[in-house]
């Protein structure tokens, strides 16, 4: 078991800690003085590591930004047929959602008042974008159903996989909790809740 | 065409000003004052027609509440196999969210800070029950697939239908729009996205 010890922060606790007051009080209401406080460390320790809390959001969402893209050059997500790579890509992104949950909170909230939140709104657009186009060659290679919107569809699906910072909690000591999740994500989306007959 | 004189203002005028106003500042930002520049009129007029902004957002959410919990004693709701009464009500709720965007949304948004508040949260999670039990009724009638987690299942399916109030925006003059969005979310959830082989 690893002790952390007040007097040894290293910029991952400190991020960790900002992530946590940031999702609490918002980035706009959160001052140096929180993250001081919140930290346990003065502000002149914090500006030892970083150059103040913008840093601190850019590597918070940095790290969201980072997980999530990683899953679009998975080997699954780049070759086969594009239904199969959006079902992964789904279920991939919820594994990193739960994984990453404070991280990806976080990203979902950022507003557009800075310029690293401007950022980071550009980098989410980019993402859904990806998704989107996978979306369109799934239903152009006709393993869509043709009678639903596909613009909607995309939305709908990223709003149930988003809709996961509002509620989902981890349990203690459940490591399969996130596949589980992830599994009932894809079900639910590609094959629906109904019993087939 | 009705037209809306400034100087006769009737509680529903106010009352759909204050709510864009607490939907853009948030509830706990908003004052008396920023309602009465929103709404043109002085902050004893408003006075005339309400005891203060806490009474403005239970008229508000309480006709977002009545739009929720009508559609649960409309008839498909309340006979019938459980799957297609979920259906219905799954569909019925998207309509009502889009028809009453903006009281949903500040519905979804409300945080518990005052006994308003409160009372909200409270009705929010009894409708949320009601849909639990009809899942799980449907469940048990067999028209659920057994292998997804019914409870991950119905917070999936309403953070889906929920998450509208984050990207929908209404088109002008489409009123036919709601019903289409109502209906992918149907079909999405209850059949899938895949085409059926």
């Amino acid at each position: 078991m690893t002790t952390v010890r007040r007097d040894t922060y290293t910029p991952e606790t400190l991020l960790s800690v900002a992530v946590r007051v940031f999702n609490e009080r918002g980035y706009d209401g959160t001052s140096m003085e929180h993250l001081s406080k919140a930290a346990g460390i003065s502000k002149s320790s914090i500006y030892h590591h970083v150059s103040g809390k913008e840093e601190l959001l850019r590597r918070a969402v940095s790290r969201a930004l980072d997980g999530l893209f990683a899953v679009l050059d998975e080997d699954p997500a780049t070759r086969g047929r594009a239904v199969e790579r959006v079902e992964y890509v789904t279920r991939r992104t919820v594994e990193v959602l739960v994984d990453e949950l404070p991280y990806v909170t976080l990203l979902l909230r950022v507003r557009g008042n800075t310029r690293t939140e401007r950022w980071a709104l550009e980098r989410r657009r980019e993402f859904d974008h990806r998704i989107a186009e996978l979306m369109k060659a799934a239903a152009a290679e006709g393993d869509l159903r043709s009678d639903v919107d596909i613009k909607i569809a995309t939305r709908l699906l990223f709003g149930m996989v988003n809709s996961l910072v509002e509620w989902y909690r981890p349990q203690p000591g459940d490591g399969a909790d996130g596949r589980q999740v992830a599994e009932t994500v894809a079900r639910l989306a590609f094959d629906g809740l109904r019993t087939t007959r």
